[in-house]
């Protein structure tokens, strides 16, 4: 990126620069943490599933009660307009979609859109070799279909996460395993059954399209899956957009299998960047 | 108000006509909704009870991992200002606190402090006379103790309460009653103990005086109340800064009591209306 790049953001129902973006504190994402989002990544210019990621955004949105202002033709206009814009060829671009302008703080409003673009880190080849170690947390999302703003939870495990030299925090309810903050998760069985959380859980798009890549060279499924499953697992990962694939070879200081990354894993990562070429391959 | 008298707020580190009030779209509170608030009551342009509010304020972002920008006593030179400012006699003062500008989206920043005044709209003698009905909903803060800016679930609920005719919604968990989205519960059992729940609430600053009022003229306990324990009772009621006592006449359309708001709660409302009195007297 060039240092003179301005970058853009759409608000409301324009287009400015991101460092101009501002909302008004009577915003009800401000005053009561209301509001749904969803995040996408784009590759060579190009957004990666959009169909299936503007589906769940305005699923989201309907769970919350919050008309998007846009159709999804008119968003799908308004996206490609701000990827000529800005030029981030690898990027990430975020839809915000708040209670809006309330004039006593608390009822519902106009809701309010924000759509920025930003460069994206995505795992290195050192994070995918080494894998990740991870803690676990008692804790269920309030609305767990809906993509809401609200991270408070997660967020705050980040010190726990930290001090426990942990990577990141899996939430389970009564030993029932669910989700991460910002990713899925799934594990391998002794007999190579990929297995991933049925129940109170974003569906993640990423995980979506794994457990269908899975479905085609192991048995997949989609059932409650215990703490005590991790603890015999073979393999376990993690998924989500800019993650894609992440093995885990530790929870609670306990290795996974074989403590490393495991063939299954490390083939369905594989096997999704090559779905992502597709999707590049069919727009050009 | 005059039409020409504008309205100033406090926000990050200065005074700025309210409508001039903006956060960039970076704030956690947008990104992620994460913040903490109180608000409290300003009578004759003095604040009322703002010790209390200022404890539970600096204590809810202590349990957040917010520092507050402010000492409390450089906190109530600007509050002091802003009530001068703004010569609203009878009004309400809103303290907010996110999470900050946050670089990536998901990491607690330098938190954002806002504060604004807004005039107050008081119970009218007639919804004291006649008193309100709720309904009950299964359903636990996440953080409790704390008073997070996280108010999607009273807000959504909002819908359903308006379709039963209801004035609010009452939170029980396993048929443990906690409290209301912003408010706190009381009853009064049939040989006129004053109960309110004890676990799993916000301690309202409203709940402590009441209960400290109640513990002069009745038998006044904090513990575990059940939805069974409402069906016994003879009075109800909640509390909160801007409704200070409301009767509760009616829970999921069975009649609490008689039906109609009972002496005690009308009672402690009395002594609570003198105990804010007492206040104004000891500043002047």
């Amino acid at each position: 990126m060039l240092s003179d790049h301005k970058t853009y953001a759409y608000l409301i129902d324009d287009f400015l620069p991101l460092e101009s973006a501002f909302l008004h504190i009577s915003d009800l994402s401000i005053q009561r943490g209301y509001g749904v989002f969803d995040f996408f990544k784009v590759r060579e210019n190009q957004p990666l599933f959009l169909d299936q990621y503007l589906n769940r955004f305005y699923g989201s949105a309907l769970m919350m009660d919050l008309p998007v202002p846009l159709s999804e033709e008119r968003m799908k206009s308004v996206l490609e307009q701000l990827i000529q814009m800005n030029n981030l060829p690898e990027s990430g671009i975020k839809m915000i979609l708040t209670g809006g302008y309330s004039p006593n703080g608390y009822e519902l409003a106009e809701p309010n859109l924000i759509i920025t673009q930003q460069e994206l880190t995505l795992p290195s080849p050192e994070q995918i070799e080494t894998g990740i170690r991870i803690i676990t947390h008692e804790y269920v999302r309030e609305l767990p279909r809906a993509k809401t703003i609200n991270y408070s939870m997660g967020i705050r495990l980040m010190q726990q996460v930290k001090a426990q030299k942990a990577d990141d925090v899996l939430y389970h309810k009564d030993g029932i395993v669910t989700e991460f903050p910002r990713s899925n998760f799934f594990l391998v069985t002794q007999d190579e059954v990929v297995v991933t959380p049925a129940k109170d859980i974003l569906h993640g798009i990423t995980r979506s399209n794994v457990l269908h890549l899975a479905g085609k060279h192991y048995k997949a499924e989609e059932r409650d899956v215990t703490l005590q499953d991790i603890a015999q697992a073979k393999e376990a990962f993690m998924t989500s957009t800019t993650k894609r694939i992440l093995p885990i070879v530790e929870v609670n200081g306990e290795p996974v299998g074989t403590g490393k990354p495991g063939p299954v894993t490390l083939h369905l990562l594989q096997e999704l960047l090559a779905l992502e070429e597709t999707q590049l391959r069919v727009r050009q």
